[in-house]
């Protein structure tokens, strides 16, 4: 098979052995893979993939078809359409999976639109929802609206009927955002705008004071990304004040039986949504698999609604 | 009634007037009150009572007898032997607490004991269990442990079947800590005995960088002090790696409801093991009504283990 591989910080397509699924596991025949923050900093040799999963490709999200499955899995059928978050390796023609931790692509999706679908919307479901515990009529603000990541939590935190505030750095998106249900504002100052139940946190650091300032009485901080910084001031009194929690979280290390855990959220809470087109898959662009460091690249200037996915022909 | 007053820093007895309950109060003879870091604070203006309390008169918890009921009081009857946290004024003859928040004191429990219970013991109870979830089997890491709240902290932990690591300054305790169930160290070099699954933070920022470098995957820190400062550097990277939480709260300023589901937990999981013993409330020492200023300045001298109490005579 061919498949992105990580050369001295170069992004080159090889030629590397077929996979073959092992007890439980399924051969799926990629047909797009989505781009993620955690790919940058892995090329740059930053966030090297954990045990067990392929170490030279990167990717951490697909969609695709069953080609072949292992001893004793059954989930699925030859054919199927199939997408899964995994700890590396999707950014290639085949990638192994375990079938437990896969999900249907609803019938209305396309291969692109599900092929950026997993890591982002399973990242704000869980952020927001298993860890953060939003409920009805609470006040969101997503910070980083207009990512991949943030256009999912600004859909699901509307789709459970929470108030949605994004911040959102490029004024020519905000407009965007704001169709997507957020309120859509400029980073500086987001506090005003407040007080908010959940914050989810992709920033970093640079965002942990003003956090604070603006969390509600009960109000619950989800960090999953520093990109902007990892260490910053934390006021104790004042996080014991609010009675606030702060979260701290990534999908990738996880074990198996979380993963899986993920998807049944997934399957319960998220796919009835796209499948019925209440929550849409915002795409800012493709690339064939040959133009990976383009796809890079784009992803990296910013100034996007949405995910940058691979398309992969068959 | 004879009531503890705060003069310009000073503690004074002072006449008050009686107290009168209103609809769902209870006017208790108060017969002990136990002493809490908060008072330390509130008697140099630090930590003001919030709206509603009596804003001069200190103590946050107290047992006694029920004396009087306003309209509506029907949870207990005259003369009952009743305990509560209160928002304020208990190290008095006479304080009023709503029906919803009183608890009965055990029959084995002494006024002074009982005097001792709620606030220490609530405040454990709700930071162990209620926020940060400990479980079967996990390990519990309890800063502070010879304190009022740490001796609870551990017993209580010990109950639920977890491990408790235990941080005591003055080495002269550590016995006396470990014999409530808990492995007593010093806290320089706690890190050295994580991981931990929870961690019981009372003393503030001082130990934010090390609780992180010493919780398990999952883990969570529950902030209840900051006595040795507020404000730290907080890494949330390795927040995110360790998928942790950093819970912080306080008892004081919650709401009726808020308080009363607390002494519904006290009710349920901690009154039953003081009843039958497997619990115990240590007492340092216990002082007159008049003596209060040393009372005051006994808990501030630290080196004790367990509660210091004020005596009220009927």
């Amino acid at each position: 098979m061919r498949a992105v591989t990580i050369r001295d910080e170069r992004l080159i397509v090889e030629q590397h052995p077929d996979p073959v699924p092992g007890a439980g596991e399924v051969l799926v025949r990629v047909r797009a893979a989505g781009l993620n923050g955690a790919d940058m900093h892995q090329r740059r040799g930053r966030y090297p993939a954990p045990p067990g999963a392929p170490q030279d490709i990167p990717g951490l999200e697909l969609a695709g078809e069953v080609a072949q499955r292992g001893p004793g899995a059954e989930r699925f059928s030859d054919g199927d359409r199939v997408m899964a978050i995994v700890a590396g390796g999707a950014q290639a023609e085949l990638a192994l999976v375990h079938e437990r931790v896969l999900m249907a692509v609803p019938d209305n999706l396309t291969w692109v639109e599900a092929g950026a679908v997993p890591e982002v919307f399973t990242t704000a479901q869980d952020a927001i929802f298993t860890q953060a515990g939003l409920r009805l009529a609470e006040h969101l603000l997503v910070h980083g609206g207009a990512g991949g990541v943030g256009t999912a939590a600004v859909q699901l935190g509307r789709a459970a009927g929470a108030r949605v505030t994004a911040t959102v750095r490029d004024p020519e998106l905000r407009d965007r955002v704001a169709e997507l249900g957020a309120n859509a504002i400029a980073p500086a100052g987001f506090v005003e705008h407040g007080p908010f139940d959940v914050i989810l946190e992709l920033v970093g650091a640079p965002n942990l004071a003003d956090n604070m300032n603006a969390l509600n009485i009960g109000g619950r901080v989800a960090v999953i990304g520093v990109g902007g910084g990892a260490t910053g001031e934390l006021d104790l009194r004042m996080l014991m004040a609010k009675r606030g929690r702060i979260h701290g979280s990534t999908l990738r290390p996880r074990p198996l039986e979380e993963k899986a855990l993920t998807a049944r959220a997934m399957e319960r809470a998220v796919l009835p949504l796209l499948a019925d087109g209440s929550v849409r898959v915002p795409i800012a662009a493709t690339y064939p698999l040959d133009q990976v460091e383009e796809a890079y690249e784009r992803f990296q200037a910013g100034h996007k609604l949405g995910n940058i996915v691979l398309e992969i022909d068959p």
